[in-house]
């Protein structure tokens, strides 16, 4: 039965996960020209529209990374708890939320105001860093809720990786203040730090086989 | 097949619920300034959205509560009517409501409207508390729908918290008129009292034990 | 294998039913009230949007009752095709379409337009009827994707209520111009007919019994 | 547990799918006549909304079909990798980028930047495509991640359909710029051949009967 409610409770933040990233596209406005619109200044009014496609597949991309992570992190989970619950309710409003800054992101690249947009941005992603931190915390530490065949060295790697994280993206956020192109660069080259990082349990995999 | 028939409208219902709860974001506008938008305006505006950040995190932790409890009740469910289904719908339709009264009270949080926005709000927590007295109704009432190993016990907690929840939410919307903070903070601090409230059969457990 | 591939366009379908109904919320409108808005004007405006209220439950409902015979209609198919699948594809989109007139209607209903917005409802109940009416063509016609165990009875009652359905909502679209509450009112009443729409192989089991 | 992986990344894109479908409704917008609307006035509004209905449907058998092939081409694969979730991920990307190329072709249809809207709109195609024939290389290119009984003649011939597919958009693209309903009717017609492209491994069956 606790198997089932695990896989309950991942299917809800997949469909969370799948609508959160989808939504991105209300993000991106149609030009509104005047009636007489000649083909010209609707190229131009598409061109122009860049922030917007460049938040979009920042965003997405983001969301959908942190998707990947949230089902590696699943797969260590022999059954899941109140607390769990709450901290795993938490990921998702900050995943939701991301479609806010995007939106203010896209809007504001272009402006005076670009370093508050970038500061907003990595702000939010620190919050899906602290929700990440705190839903190894409810699970790992102390092995609560952790699958038997999980090594801690395992265990300790991730939350490494989550700290790490945290970090970085906090340094991105104070670093958009003064230079937001560095702020969010730092953001999205976390990105490749998130794709590589590996959940399998490979140790114990090398330990059965010399058994 | 009725478990698969149970499973079908679980699994629509967490559809419903995720859809609700991420839809919430899109409560969320972004500040509209002139074009030569400075930081400090943009700061401001940001800041100044309090309300809606405030309004976000409210329902989608209310919804997301609600989704828990849906669960905690269709455990106890051994097949499903077209009574249930219709109650059960009724319920939906009041959760996917609740993103109107968020908006209206992200809205006029910060006006000489916020009573009403905060009775609109918490009249809406009627309904649902309403919704959920019927889907009690439909399937526990004369143990109809109730699974063999539910104890008569439980399932009159769960009624009279539910009747419980019904009229703490009445109240906070009466004294919404008044008192809009008190209002409020009474539908919030329920939260705490559904997020403890126990589906556990447990007595049963015991039961088993001394056997 | 052909179970799976039923379960899964269920599945989409179930999912397509879901965000259509949920989208539905989006079309109740914040009222926009001037910034020294008193509890007054809001109370009002609250009031006022009682059309968009009522078309929300309408459709909501409206959508929910959709859901289930499509889910009934399921139950006997024991394959699927690319024309079923097409068919299928049809009725999602006059279902995912059924959020424009509730919008249209919600705005009209209090103006001199209401006709017009009551017949585009009615018009868009003979689309989905229609599709209906498809999705048995492509599926039950000479049994092509029907259980063995459904009986011919039944396939023949589903044909003529599905049909039944069209003609009554052709005439609501038709009235709707002159009368159009009248014709927004048979489209009401067909929920009951649809309710109560027995999608269950009874006689079969009669047969069963006596054996 | 490949299986389940498999499963796992087949139910999001599906979900991905589905609201991306349904988000389409969003484009079309309620005509906003002044307050004393008239029947003939909100009559000549709702025909003129032509474009967003047709574009509405265009986009949304697009989808449909795109998720068929999507499924067609998720039976070959007996297990997944990281990469294959990257190009997976690009996909859905591109398919929930669609609701906004069709957004825009709703509103400038009428318009002299017809022929912009309808290259943005051949553009997003090509998009898909690429998408489509890096889901290929990321899988089936030298039989990395399918299934041992797949032929290499069905390989190849999805691998040729995918290219094909992929100039056709290209053309339809650049043709778009001198002649946009050419251009459109190109996009629309390759509806035809996807919907028979046939991912049946008929040559194995075929062999099975044989023996």
């Amino acid at each position: 039965m606790m198997e089932k409610e695990t896989s309950r409770v991942e299917a809800f933040s997949d469909g969370v996960f799948a609508i959160a990233l989808t939504l991105l596209i209300l993000g991106i406005k149609v030009p509104d020209l005047d009636n007489f619109a000649s083909s010209v200044k609707l190229y131009h009014a598409l061109v122009n529209m860049w922030p917007s496609y460049f938040a979009f597949i920042l965003s997405f991309t983001a969301v959908l990374i942190m998707w990947i992570n949230h089902h590696g992190f699943f797969k260590y989970l022999k059954k899941i708890n109140s607390a769990f619950l709450f901290t795993n309710g938490f990921l998702l409003l900050t995943v939701t939320f991301i479609n806010y800054p995007t939106a203010v992101l896209a809007k504001y690249f272009n402006t005076q105001a670009f370093n508050i947009a970038s500061a907003f941005y990595c702000g939010s992603m620190v919050l899906v860093s602290v929700a990440y931190n705190l839903l190894w915390f409810s699970s790992a530490f102390k092995r609560k809720l952790v699958k038997d065949e999980i090594t801690d060295v395992l265990i300790i790697k991730i939350r490494n990786a989550y700290w790490f994280g945290f970090f970085i993206y906090l340094s991105a956020f104070i670093i958009s203040f003064f230079l937001p192109f560095i702020g969010l660069s730092i953001c999205i080259s976390l990105w490749i730090f998130w794709t590589f990082l590996d959940y399998e349990n490979k140790r114990k995999t090398r330990i059965k086989v010399k058994l």
